[in-house]
């Protein structure tokens, strides 16, 4: 590839990925930027310059092969590449993902679940038997695990991260609501899902104002 | 405010919001786009235009007022606005959600949860007990409900969110993996987890590739 792709059109591309299995479901076989700007709410000209950061897979006039473009952008993401993850908090976020069959299908596979309560140690959930987090040590260097996804509170969120990165966990995607800033050489996507209801409440608000003042 | 703000824009409001309400904590009076730059990530040449989108709150050379910023988004956010919520779905999403105290600080307040499932009804979860959906007419109507959290599985989401909008629900927050698309004037934020999770897949097969070119 070489070019350095912006981080904004890479955070687009499961977006593009979605709607493109959603055609291929349905047989559909070209798109037009036009077509695909309808369904997904972007701009037609925004999506053509997206696909020509990765070389454009449209031919003018013929518009998308879909099944092309899919491959193509799941080759981008790296879907064909399995990335082995484990969830640390079996609490009810950590139980909820775990049963996303979505994530198994974009190329993420959960081989552990772990949790420091003993309580919850033996249960399964999705087939997994729920582990101790003293365990971890062994677990992850034995399974060679690439992604934790880290569900416990708050006050242990960073106490958490620095261990498992010391054991050699190479991405991390947090969902405590505190951002990790870790001083290790580790990818952390920090997810934020009340910034998704603020945006949610800000266009009520703005919906709310403009019937008003019609 | 009159001026149209861009979702792009928008959508970047809750972080600020996030910083700056940790700038306050440790009493931070006064930021530079720079300083707030490097604690976010955002370029500060973003940051400044950004909040120019919204007349701006800074200084030439004196940098912002974090406390003037900090209610100024908010405003803008609209969390003076108090939003009463409800959550449809009592599995381990809804339960996740219903628990999440930052919800109630973004001016969201919880005051229902729903399920089908009559092993669940008149369970609590965050103090709230849980009712059955049977019950969803009477409530929305009597309660004035403005959001329904959807975290009921995938099949169901289209009727559920087609009843509740029927029933006065402005706006709702999806946490099923199809975007909802309704004939109705509603608002709604469909969630992608999974897309966060191929993002960090992506900067990780990056980062794999450029260790190994180097």
């Amino acid at each position: 590839m070489g070019k350095k792709v912006s981080m904004a059109v890479i955070k687009r591309l499961p977006r593009y990925y979605r709607y493109l299995n959603d055609l291929l479901k349905v047989e559909v076989k070209r798109i037009s930027s036009k077509e695909l700007s309808e369904r997904m709410g972007i701009t037609a000209s925004q999506i053509r310059q997206d696909l020509n950061c990765f070389g454009g897979f449209g031919q003018q006039g013929y518009g998308y092969n879909v099944e092309t473009l899919y491959n193509e952008i799941g080759k981008i993401l790296g879907v064909e590449r399995r990335f082995s993850t484990i969830i640390i908090g079996a609490g009810n976020m950590g139980n909820a993902l775990a049963n996303y069959t979505n994530f198994q299908k974009r190329g993420f596979d959960l081989i552990g679940i772990f949790d420091i309560n003993y309580n919850r140690i033996g249960q399964k959930v999705n087939g997994i038997e729920i582990l101790h987090t003293d365990e971890l040590d062994d677990f992850i260097k034995k399974k060679n695990v690439d992604i934790a996804i880290l569900t416990v509170p708050s006050r242990n969120i960073s106490e958490v991260a620095e261990k498992v990165v010391e054991l050699g966990i190479k991405g991390i995607w947090n969902f405590s609501p505190q951002d990790l800033k870790l001083s290790h050489d580790v990818v952390v996507e920090n997810v934020h899902l009340s910034d998704g209801l603020a945006v949610l409440g800000y266009r009520l608000k703005e919906k709310e104002e403009n019937n008003s003042s019609n």
